[in-house]
């Protein structure tokens, strides 16, 4: 099991978000939280569907320097909507206009993951398709002023209130959504294990 | 919004299972369960698909009978796999049968719901594609001592540490997998609302 594997060393979460340690958590490991701190500017040649990858490198990169044999995992996650990338909202108002923009639209998220393993990094994307139903504008203003979702690119959790109501359905992984797609990291992992 | 009207009027949940439950707490009902106690039998020319919706049914009437005054919300849940019914398993041995007839396939999970509101009974069945990764017979075997899947059709509960580790990706809704789906409830609750 490879969780029992990881385990027998010391494992990083490169990342400071509640999501993907409470993920990392329901798979049983045993990590501790260090946040990488990078600029997360990228070259312009790098595709927006392979930004996420790009910085979930750049972010293992970073503290593989400082913990050399640890396993390290780092992650970034794209909400991208008819060709338009939806970052963390500064406002309610921009809250507002990303969920209105997301209301009976398919859209994609995509994470980026890269590993640091026995000396060396590996890397992928793992990309869900999500379809919200109508979102009337009762729903999108209770739902900002209660959870606040500031925090989340996109304006929402898929698992919080209005990811219950609001999401019709979705073709790919769930926990991808989230911010961690563990059953494919763990396929990887498996493979230099 | 529609938990607000439903707030105003007493909400029962017809079900003992603690996923619907919650799924319901999460969308922010108040709510109270009473377990309808039916007999799940159903006559034979109820096809296997419209068994969850026949059952989900049945529930609701039975409690809509005592509680007239109230809104009823029932479901029942079906695991289909190659056209076999999966249903609770009674022993490990089982549930190790199941899971290993799930991995490395696509199969159905359909929730039939029915309410009772306003002197009428609705009801709806919604399905989602599940599709499981490989799953070794360590991982199988770890899973089932741990997790004891004995209340859930199938032998998994997706929110556990199987659903993150061994589900490739699903193609509907994630919550009616756990039991409800709230989208699609909320949808046709405010049809009558």
């Amino acid at each position: 099991l490879i969780h029992q594997f990881l385990n027998a060393n010391q494992v990083i979460l490169a990342s400071g978000s509640p999501r993907r340690k409470e993920l990392l958590e329901m798979a049983n490991i045993e990590f501790k939280v260090i946040k990488p701190g990078i600029d997360e500017a990228h070259p312009e040649n790098v595709k927006t569907k392979d930004v996420p990858e790009f910085l979930a490198n750049k972010k293992c990169l970073k503290l593989q320097l400082k913990y050399k044999e640890a396993c390290i995992i780092a992650a970034d996650t794209l909400v991208l909507s008819e060709g338009r990338i939806l970052e963390k909202p500064e406002a309610a108002w921009q809250a507002k206009e990303m969920l209105n923009s997301l209301s009976t639209k398919t859209h994609e998220v995509i994470t980026g993951v890269a590993f640091y393993l026995k000396g060396q990094v590996y890397s992928f994307s793992e990309s869900t398709q999500v379809s919200f139903g109508k979102l009337t504008t009762n729903e999108i203003t209770y739902y900002i002023q209660k959870y606040k979702p500031f925090d989340k690119a996109g304006s929402y959790g898929i698992q919080e209130w209005i990811g219950l109501v609001g999401i019709e359905k979705i073709n790919g992984c769930y926990y991808n959504v989230m911010g961690l797609p563990i059953h494919r990291l763990f396929k990887e992992l498996n493979k230099h294990a």
